[in-house]
């Protein structure tokens, strides 16, 4: 059985939990609790020494972290469904999509930045999460530039990681309160995107780990 | 003749220009200062939404975008020499260890953020560059751990998009003045990577917008 080590609050485990749901891979979930750093403790470092969740542990002779990582070698090793074009120019439109949230957007707000901000300039909270807010709309508005009109999916009307990608930055997005209403394309895309089964059941929300209310 | 929009102390514009030159690509670049905001006006925003260095015009419908995404394009499409490995696991080993650059520091320190942390929290030059050390190092530390003793390569001892993401980390780290001695695995690949002609040629030092010293 395949360890997911996870969060439920992270974007990248998200990503990752929709493709091992989409794939139909049995997994568990090994969960850490970012904002108290558990991530940082000595024992998890030694399987991920970036100190950073997701982590796929069992399949390969090391744990596999990155989510875009993680993605492209789940879509190599079992090619059905298919999360990634065929064609090279496709292939690097839908990372490129990927990255948007991946590296433009999520490293900035993560636990361990937020941490720094407040550590180094005194940041507030309220400031730490118009901050946060701030990039995820740069990179909705990013994503609004780069779409279709009426488009359900991000490339060529087919599910990709670009999706898994962009249905975590609006969860983000929605976290941090940000205004959705000058993004058409994308609210299309993702009213589309959380109708389809694994992209709901992997919801941050519906894991173990989340807060019950 | 293949365009690739640039500015000399853009990492991940270097991390590309190794790559063009490995696969002996012809191309010229046209230069944009991010110190200036040249990249976020509308002109180059239309090529790039997010506006961001790099970009590659002229061989797809749509300009290439992200080093990463970039990259790997070339290497699909040009497999001469390799910049990848072929087996599942070590292409997910060598994009994991590009992210640690790509995704977990790099994106923290470009331009745009500096310039919010300044705006926002009234950020000092002097604590902006300290907080970039900060997230190089912390980079360092992940890769000191990844890596083998005495290798002068980041994976099974071939040149890999790795090594050039490690490459320009170090540019980076060198930049705003990070300790290396506590990484002696990097820098043992680091010394071995920047005597290879097409990698020294392509720093940022070298490049036509880099100021005259």
């Amino acid at each position: 059985m395949l360890i997911l080590h996870s969060y439920w609050l992270s974007l990248a485990t998200y990503r990752v939990r929709i493709g091992l749901l989409l794939k139909k891979v049995a997994f568990e979930e090994r969960t850490y609790d970012l904002l108290k750093g558990d991530q940082l403790l000595p024992g998890y470092r030694a399987l991920n020494p970036a100190g950073a969740v997701p982590a796929l542990e069992g399949a390969t002779t090391r744990p596999l972290t990155q989510s875009l990582a993680i993605l492209e070698w789940l879509d190599e090793t079992i090619p059905s469904p298919p999360l990634m074009p065929r064609d090279p120019e496709g292939r690097a439109r839908v990372r490129a999509l990927f990255l948007l949230t991946a590296a433009d957007t999520h490293p900035i707000i993560v636990p361990r930045v937020r941490k720094e901000l407040a550590a180094r300039f005194g940041a507030s909270d309220d400031a730490i999460k118009q901050w946060a807010a701030h990039w995820f709309g740069e990179g909705l508005a990013a994503y609004e530039a780069t779409l279709a009109d009426g488009a359900t999916r991000c490339h060529d009307e087919t599910l990709s990681i670009a999706d898994l990608a962009l249905a975590s930055h609006l969860i983000g997005a929605t976290r941090f309160n940000v205004d959705l209403s000058p993004f058409p394309r994308v609210r299309s895309i993702g009213d589309s995107l959380f109708a389809i089964p694994e992209v709901a059941a992997a919801h941050p929300s519906l894991q173990v780990d989340a807060p019950k209310t």
